[in-house]
């Protein structure tokens, strides 16, 4: 490899193209949100689409394993170099240009999700998905793993709103996938097969988002109930009705234990779980929907924003969830699982059982209308053997998830994390063609490698503790 | 061919799958809207998916080819079988079953579109898509060339309402395409691989389709331009404002002046153009939309519906916009291009004079918010040389489109009938990339064999007359 590696820094002077080797260069592109870090040997900076081209032909001719990377802030290590090699950083080809008339964003790969939503809102329009990363996650790497968010209910996921790409093939060919128009239908559409394949297809370099219009506006209301399981059916009632909220965020009662304690002004009861709901659109409709949302839930404790300021103390109940959770160990396992409305009491009662068995807290937050439902196994990290009780309640959870026909992952994608888990969620004979596929694609498999297709036991590794990363 | 052919009858035969030799069974499964007709050697009738998966095994095993048929309603020859062999008909796995919580309806390929939505409605649901051919199309068909249709604008084609799929590949094994959940990030969602490849890569047995809340109305109104170049400016200021039309149909002043020769009553100006809206939702927000397109437009003759009698009356312009042309000539060579906003005038302009200096006329009808615009050349049939100035007239009109930065189709597909523009609107390496995927799904090349990805001259091809198929 050595040989290779200095065959290749070589070339890429020769080519021009921007690279570090220096330690914290190779550290800063070694971990993601996830924290398990695998030094590469090269970090090279894409500035425009043809150094994507020149950094995959070289390394193609080289054998060189190349992990493509946006902002590093994915959860399943999707951006994390296994293999060594080289990291293409896609971080400066961040441009963003808004047509107004077709209502498209054309966007570089390395654009941050929220500066795209801001450019689009100066012309009255947005971009509709908002991964809780939006601030600093960029769109290649929402692309990657097929981001979802909170909106996802209403506005789907990021293949939703991907209209068209560009990207480069390992033997630095670039391909148009779609165009950046509304319908097309010539052919297989190149575009679907980089959505969601993490960068083991070919690398996406730029993309034409759809943009929709600023909805005039946006309606908060919250209902409280007296344990998990009422809260899915207060759930079903909300999904069997005419409603169409934006937003529905479940949160249960060990989360909002946790909620209540940290922030007693909310002024929650005891034992509580709640779903806080947003409706957005035209004024009226949004005030009826919140009406109609007190209706279909009648009984319960409902809440509704009358102005900004009450809104954003409704809100706060769901922007405390995450960190409140620390109350219930210093540490975490969790997962983005997706379950079928007839699989959530059931898969529920089994994931609690499981918590109290292995003596370790469960609290949970989701997306309750698209069933995307976060999961954690909350541990103290000092204790002996925690982290091996709480990774096995993981491995359980996931298994009844699929028994019941859900997925591993509604969001977050499996990079090498959860690889272990894909010969559970697929038969062989889909395993073999996404082998297949990313054969055809990646001849000589120097794309993303060690992620998705092959499994990597990672129950020996820990996460790195003490490092501080941006949106930290 | 022919021993194979009997070897296939009696391998259907001792595997119980019903199938016909008879010379109108033949003929019925041979042309689809276009009517050109090749005759197949057998019709394959799969009643359930394990059929699908026996006659793709057999005909694998024995080499014979495979082409696919919901209810040949297609407009590019997709379901034609050109290379005879068999022809595998999935009109009986039609069954349709409504989730009215997770909004999701699990159907049979061979499920008519329009009973889809029949059946969601009784839930307070509707399925958006809705191709002009949607109360005969399947869903196995509309997934097959990614559909679209006039509520595409707000609603999306049929790919943004595919959940996931079950499908057979060519060896006879079924897959899952994803999961009937609304996220799936576990890898890459085989669905995409099977939405607009026009059963070139398996056979989709099932599908699970996106569900919405009934809108609880619908607003109409019509615009009336002094030309073509008017009601374009008029359409960029729409895509400008606020409005978000869920229906935006243009159609031209050719177009328009044959529908008010037919419809006096409509009384209708000389050398208009058009634009219906549709605007759905709250009522009070579907009135707020007519009342700005009213002020967007301001300048320009508006009507707004102001009861159904009246909606009905502003849709019959749209509907015989169609039936209409044929004013202009009997018969007609049409495409469904896709054109960016900023090339719609200038193509006009091309394809206009293009038609005048071939004397053919040119009317056109689209989903103007889309930018999909159908195009015709319309001719006599018993004119000498006229059919051919027609082809020649959309060949250059599809080279123009291109180099615009449009697409071929936006919703009809490529099949046989349109498979000479591919490498017009693909590079080589996406050709190459294609050609890669399709031997991965399909080794043998049995499915649908001779559409998209081999050249098919069909200029000296004529659509047969006088064939009176269910929709006519």
């Amino acid at each position: 490899m050595n040989d290779n590696i200095s065959a290749l820094t070589r070339r890429l002077e020769s080519e021009n193209v921007r690279f570090s080797t220096d330690d914290k260069s190779l550290f800063d592109a070694s971990l993601d949100h996830m924290r398990y870090s695998f030094l590469p040997d090269v970090v090279a900076y894409a500035e425009c689409g043809e150094d994507i081209g020149k950094v995959l032909k070289t390394a193609n001719e080289l054998d060189v394993p190349v992990t493509v990377r946006g902002c590093g802030t994915g959860c399943s290590g999707g951006s994390v170099p296994t293999p060594g090699g080289i990291v293409l950083d896609l971080g400066a080809i961040d441009f963003i240009e808004i047509d107004p008339v077709a209502r498209v964003a054309h966007v570089g790969a390395g654009a941050v999700t929220a500066n795209v939503d801001a450019a689009a809102q100066k012309h009255g329009l947005f971009y509709a998905p908002d991964p809780s990363s939006h601030k600093y996650s960029s769109i290649g790497g929402n692309i990657a793993c097929n981001a979802g968010g909170l909106r996802a209910l209403k506005y789907g996921v990021t293949r939703d709103n991907v209209i068209a790409l560009a990207a480069y093939l390992p033997n630095g060919e670039k391909l148009k996938c779609g165009l950046p128009v509304k319908k097309f239908s010539v052919g297989p559409n190149l575009r679907d097969f980089f959505i969601g394949s993490e960068g083991t297809f070919g690398v996406v370099s730029e993309a034409w988002l759809k943009l929709l219009p600023l909805p005039q506006s946006k309606k908060v209301a919250i209902a409280f109930f007296d344990g998990d399981e009422q809260a899915f059916e207060g759930i079903e009632k909300i999904m069997r009705s005419a409603l169409q909220p934006s937003i529905l965020e479940f949160m249960d009662a060990d989360t909002i234990g946790c909620v209540r304690v940290k922030e007693p002004s909310l002024e929650i009861g005891e034992g509580k779980s709640a779903v806080l709901a947003e409706f957005d659109g035209f004024e009226p409709e949004a005030e009826a929907s919140v009406d109609m949302f007190f209706e279909v839930l009648a009984g319960c404790e409902v809440r509704r924003a009358k102005d900004a300021a009450e809104a954003e103390k409704l809100w706060s109940v769901r922007r405390k969830a995450s960190p409140a959770m620390y109350m219930l160990g210093d540490s975490k396992i969790s997962q983005d699982i997706v379950l079928p409305f007839d699989g959530v009491a059931e898969f529920f009662r089994f994931y609690k059982k499981l918590g109290r068995e292995l003596n370790l807290a469960t609290p949970v937050f989701g997306h309750a209308g698209d069933g995307n439902y976060h999961i954690h196994f909350m541990y103290n990290g000092a204790e002996d053997g925690a982290r091996a009780r709480a990774v096995r309640g993981m491995d359980l959870s996931i298994k009844k998830t699929i028994e019941l026909g859900g997925a591993v992952s509604g969001e977050h994608g499996i990079g090498f994390l959860k690889s272990k888990y894909m010969p559970l969620q697929h038969g062989k004979a889909e395993l073999e063609l996404m082998r297949g596929l990313k054969k055809v694609f990646d001849p000589k498999d120097i794309l993303n490698r060690g992620k998705i297709y092959e499994v990597t036991d990672t129950s020996g590794m820990q996460p790195l503790r003490g490092v501080k990363l941006p949106w930290d």
